[in-house]
């Protein structure tokens, strides 16, 4: 297959999916966060209608490939991410399941409509769009880890636009952003109903926050069992283990 | 000791603490509740004042006078349930440091003084006025449990009101309230800084929620670690049983 990677792309291994994807270290890989994201948003299993905003290389839409036959609509601002994703999509041959848009998530759904959407899934940027200059970093990590091209504001609006009455809406953030996120979700008619907290370990305060709400549903929050993603020996622990490899892991 | 104990009053220990209390299986008995709030709040340790409001039978109160030695006003609405409070604090000797006031939560800091604490507990009321009537409650239990005398956010309000600038409240609740205590927390001026989710067991839902807040404080959340009641044999988990029975449990 020519033209397949473009400089230092590498075709990385989904292991659970028994899929490839393409990533590059210096432009863009996902990241655990994508992983657990995908495993804890609700998808319809058989049909309907998902979209992921700020997909990036394509990893959500990827994984959520191996759980559900709907169709998965892509958002990606990058034109350079989103076309990592569509070559990773055409490699594993599923480009009639899965659609990357290199379009803005902001208005989003002025494009491809309002009120239709099962469940809209989001690794939004975590970081304050301040930081990044300081960091002098390179522009394609700027701009799919900061808040520069979009707030988290934005992104739970047009979560919120896409979704049909009773779709959800699952986002992944930093706990710090609680309040935030719960407070725009609301803004948006997204009702919060689960939240899973994630820990580095046991003992160690959480630094990943799974949320999921649903579009005018009526409050009622559950607050899952905690998810550890290292065990007292430093490896996995058999959870993670299990999203990332499978069971042959 | 005459007259210390009316009715079904026993009296019980508080182990950890090395402390007696008048509880009453028909009036009002303490919860674990009230064990991990007073464990859970930061209170000054040699000197300040703390306020404990919905003190009920005056647990919290005892639990914090082992931990610190500043000045503990406690306010209990029901006349019963304050002249309980009343004769334990008087029969552990600790009249001089724990002062029961049989008043209103409502508006407590215009008879006790606005801006000039430095730490408020509150176990409140948890559970819809509504529901109360539905299970035909003796009328100490439904006032102390359910939100008929004093709501979420009056209570919020309260303990925002007798708090200096910089002092800390620390509430107990139920997780599905979490988005209600946050938004009258924010409206109160009391910014969130710890959230610790109870778990009964591990892999079960959360079923307590405390967490702390700072008056005019910059928002700045984390997430503790889960603390677990109950270990896999059902008994307490080794943390529950320190609080409970101290050293020698």
């Amino acid at each position: 297959m020519e033209n397949l990677l473009i400089d230092d792309e590498r075709l990385d291994y989904l292991l659970a999916e028994n899929l490839r994807i393409i990533q590059s270290p210096s432009v863009f890989s996902f990241s655990l966060d994508a992983v657990l994201l995908a495993r804890f948003a609700y998808v319809p299993m058989r049909s309907g209608q998902i979209v992921d905003l700020c997909a990036g290389n394509g990893a959500i839409p990827l994984f959520l490939s191996a759980r559900t036959q709907a169709e998965i609509i892509a958002i990606e601002l990058q034109p350079r991410l989103a076309g990592m994703a569509k070559r990773s999509i055409d490699y594993n041959g599923l480009q009639n399941r899965i659609q990357i848009l290199n379009d803005d998530v902001i208005g989003i759904a002025s494009k491809i409509g309002y009120d239709k959407y099962d469940t809209v899934t989001c690794n939004p940027p975590y970081f304050p769009a301040a930081d990044a200059s300081d960091k002098n970093l390179k522009e394609h990590v700027a701009i799919a880890r900061h808040e520069i091209r979009l707030t988290l504001e934005q992104a739970v609006k047009s979560a919120s636009e896409l979704l049909k009455q009773g779709g959800k809406a699952a986002f992944v953030h930093r706990p710090g952003r609680l309040l935030d996120i719960v407070t725009a979700m609301r803004a948006n008619r997204l009702e919060p109903k689960r939240i899973r907290f994630v820990y580095p370990k046991e003992g160690k305060e959480a630094n990943t926050l799974l949320i999921e709400g649903i579009k005018d549903g009526k409050p009622d929050l559950k607050i899952l069992p905690p998810l550890y993603v290292h065990g007292p020996d430093g490896g996995y622990t058999e959870e993670v283990r299990l999203l990332l490899y499978g069971n042959e892991g």
